[in-house]
């Protein structure tokens, strides 16, 4: 959403001043005279940060709006392990860093909504999973809940000690969120023919200077290694058996899911902005309406 | 050469203080008791920066040395083409760019022994060849003798409005052989699903600031691209095969090649230092001694 708010050239075009911010939603269909869709029902889709979404049925197929099956998981977790950050962390981390059992996968942003996932399935996958999070609370989570093998707190300082001890065969599979000097530290630890994910860089977003590049990026050479980058969409194909598979996860109980959940339309400034400062503990999710999870 | 002479990790060990310098060349065999070897042949191998190596058949074995054949080639095509540079352009830009008949392939050092392989070779694929060179006379030389479809001249200013013209669909691979701003110039301009072979890094190893990082690594996510990183010896097994295509390429005239020799040892910190001003042209040679090339 950061970097849906500059103007430029990137994977998708920006959102324009004026106009509803682009968001991923679950929303309860209201009233509908499209075959597929019939009131009561519960859909996801590209549906904004707005209370009501009307859609015509060709908005609504380029919206992605589809039915949910809630006995695969909860409306939050369609928005978690079963929505874009699960297929993010899916895609990302088997099909650009094709992990093998018994490498080392390190994910930063380690309990936020795609790392959570990330981390589980490497683990799934016979992998070591090290998290690299901000705060004890975070990290604790995230080895004691989702079983990843180790959590580095960036907060408490020394990452680099932390890789080293917590990789001491070096990094296989890096799945990167933060980018900044996180992926610096973690450049200066690959292994061999080791594989980097560039999913996000939410530590660049808010810059005011220049991007900060990687100054370690020869590190590729020396390891043979390569950095590559991943943008979602292009696997939608595919999604529907990324979430069989990861609802399997989800109802065995080998992977976990958290949602920060913040109720009120009127805090979304305020929740975007909780992204930022890492307040946010889990997938966050703004919930403008209390009839969509059946909370109310 | 220049960075086996910092301290630290890499791809090899560095060259100690008062060691000699590690290179290769081409000798002629002056003496030998090994079956393999008879004197009078020409072989290459890593010899060093020396007028005389002395090996053991261990050492002769670890430096790589072989016979060459001068129907292949020269020997000083076999310090270019046919030798580390070729094998690097040609693993490099086949193995790890993947250019595909009809594609964008850019390459910085143009000129020099890798990059004139590099462009030459991507145009024998069916490529689009754009390099990046130091000046104009060595840019009308890429276009006219080498064939390259465009040169851009970094000293003359605009890369980025050069890239423009002359990849007006992107950049599909990019060889980089410099790194710095052209990198960053060059990842401004990627086609989708782009791939950026890194080599070298000339413009950084000089550096007493850290290295420059490159500030446009992001358009890696956009772009759905990757940058990966080679070192020429993991293909040893693989030379022979690449040897054959190249001398096969040199003899029908679709590849030409261009050595830029300098006589007498003594010259070789002033040769070394001609890399980094941009000052060679072509494949930098040292020659130690007149009787190798049969000139004496």
């Amino acid at each position: 959403m950061r970097g849906w708010m500059n103007e430029g050239k990137s994977y998708i075009p920006p959102v324009g001043i004026g106009e509803v911010m682009r968001a991923g939603g679950i929303g309860r269909v209201v009233a509908s005279t499209h075959a597929k869709f019939a009131p009561g029902q519960l859909v996801s889709g590209s549906l904004g940060v707005q209370s009501y979404a009307t859609l015509t049925a060709e908005q609504a197929a380029r919206a992605g709006l589809v039915k949910i099956d809630t006995r695969l998981g909860t409306p939050t977790q369609w928005l978690n392990v079963l929505g874009m950050p699960g297929m993010t962390a899916y895609f990302g981390l088997l099909d650009v860093g094709q992990p093998r059992a018994g490498e080392t996968v390190v994910v930063s942003g380690a309990a936020g909504a795609v790392g959570q996932t990330v981390g589980q399935l490497a683990r799934i996958k016979g992998c070591r999973a090290v998290g690299i999070a901000g705060g004890r609370a975070k990290c604790d989570w995230v080895v004691n809940e989702l079983g990843f093998d180790a959590c580095i707190d960036y907060k408490a300082g020394n990452v680099r000690a932390g890789l080293k001890e917590h990789c001491p065969k070096g990094v296989d599979v890096y799945f990167d969120n933060v980018g900044g000097e996180i992926l610096d530290e973690v450049l200066a630890r690959l292994a061999m023919k080791a594989r980097i994910v560039i999913c996000g860089a939410i530590s660049q977003y808010n810059n005011t200077t220049p991007v900060q590049g990687p100054r370690n990026y020869l590190s590729l050479l020396v390891h043979r290694a390569r950095m590559q980058g991943m943008v979602v969409f292009d696997y939608a194909d595919r999604f529907p058996q990324a979430v069989t598979e990861l609802a399997t996860c989800l109802k065995d109980g080998r992977m976990k899911s958290r949602e920060d959940v913040v109720h009120g339309f009127d805090r979304f400034p305020e929740a975007l902005n909780r992204l930022f400062t890492g307040e946010n503990f889990g997938k966050l999710v703004l919930q403008v309406a209390d009839d969509v999870t059946g909370s109310r």
